[in-house]
């Protein structure tokens, strides 16, 4: 035989996708079929690896749930979901930069007031304000700001019984000038869950679980592509090693002792519009 | 930025890799970040198509249980179980090649007198015979032969409670001169179970579910390396097409009428000796 058998194997697979009715996935699945078996060439992988490999997808799929989604947060993990993200908001200069959404996200919040206080808990406020602007730097009014964070004690509402539903979440309304502005409590450096095979691969890789503290926001507005991100605390110890790879240098922000004593934060979002791509 | 930030946050995560305590797992954890990456990149994988991969990992995994592995399935639909396989067994000229160990092989076999009829169903019988051999052409006495294959309707006894236990199934032990023989039907082609999601992969990709008709061994001997393969029928339609790609042309063995009535085929083994490696 003139050529290696192990890349004649690699072409005989490809060769079967010849009638996929499906273009894209005709595409995807020979990509998918060349990287892999490049992957187990290059580590020469062992039949007991692989099946080890094997098992471990296999534990990930099981312990999904409806409210547990492992595969997702492998895939954070592995820095493929940031990567996916990032190709797919690739922004003009002067754009707020996406980050990814996250497992904790949930639909339905209410809607608040500027100014309003989205704690139910004792406890130090910050104050985060800002505008919504466009490429040009004019405010965008009416832009929707779908907000969420951790409480305290590393917690979305989500993961935890003691706290309100929605608690710590809000949907605001940017001004007429664009601006836009809420209280609320610090959010906190918090840890991915670590008892499923995610926080196993975690562990093998000798990786601490640790997300630094953030606000999620999505902010829409007719006309614009809507933006997902999150804005990290600076000073944050984890900063330079998010277990998920979300942060950018330019969703960094400074939280600021006031004039009134309390802490405040500010944050301008620019959206891109639509045509832009 | 110098750097195109997608190449960043491979180079990002792989760099989380340095505290890992077990070098060869940070090897294959590396290779498998970097050639993720590339296939994401190479193909400009979407939001919606990364969260339909998501989704169909999930239902693979859930899919599995103690009767059923989608995963080893969808493995071997990707060529990735006769990839690792082959480059596990890597012979020296004149040994037999190896194949796949497939899904359907059960520990605990009976064992069987050389001449014995493995069938306990009616119909046209084969006689399979050979020897059990070294590099040097010299007789291995003792071997175990562990041979199983599918009945006339496609399914292997454990697949079909039809069949008695162990039905098509047998160890042999090669006689001082090397030989062995048993009588058996003719194995069928058949298709991998498609009722699961490694069959919607197949569907997807307008690919058909068929085997070739094979008998299964393994061939064992001390001193010699494991030999596990399957020997294919010739002239079967899906030759070329083996779902699994579990094919080598030196694996293909023809059938052929004895001077009895009967149809015979004879396939003599070749063990590589421990220390060839
Ligand atoms: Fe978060
Ligand atoms: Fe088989």
């Amino acid at each position: 035989m003139q050529i290696n058998p192990e890349h004649r194997l690699t072409a005989a697979v490809i060769e079967q996708l010849g009638q996929c009715p499906d273009r894209r996935l005709q595409q995807i699945s020979g990509a998918l079929i060349r990287h892999l078996h490049d992957f187990i060439r290059e580590v020469e992988l062992q039949p007991e690896e692989w099946l080890g490999a094997i098992r471990f997808l296999t534990r990930t799929g099981q312990a999904c749930d409806d409210k547990r989604q492992e595969f997702v947060l492998l895939s954070d993990l592995l820095g493929a979901s940031m990567l996916v993200d990032q190709m797919a908001n690739r922004k003009p200069a002067g754009a707020t930069a996406s980050s990814v959404l996250g497992p904790f996200y949930v639909e339905g919040a209410p809607e608040r007031a500027n100014g309003a206080d989205l704690a139910a808990l004792p406890g130090p406020r910050v104050h985060v304000s800002g505008t919504v602007r466009d490429l040009a730097g004019a405010p965008i009014a009416s832009a929707l700001l779908d907000v969420w964070q951790t409480a305290p004690n590393g917690l979305y509402h989500v993961q935890d019984k003691d706290q309100p539903e929605h608690h710590l979440c809000g949907k605001l309304r940017s001004r007429a000038d664009g601006s836009y502005d809420f209280i609320t409590l610090e959010p906190v450096s918090y840890p991915i869950p670590t008892d499923g095979p995610a926080g196993q691969y975690l562990q093998a890789m000798g990786r601490h679980p640790y997300r630094p503290a953030h606000l999620h926001f999505i902010v829409t507005a007719p006309g614009y592509q809507p933006l997902v991100t999150q804005l990290f605390t600076a000073g944050d110890p984890y900063l330079d090693s998010d277990a998920v790879f979300g942060v950018k240098p330019e969703l960094v922000i400074e939280y600021q002792r006031q004039a009134d004593g309390n802490m405040g934060v500010a944050f301008d979002f620019v959206l891109e519009p639509v045509q832009a791509r």
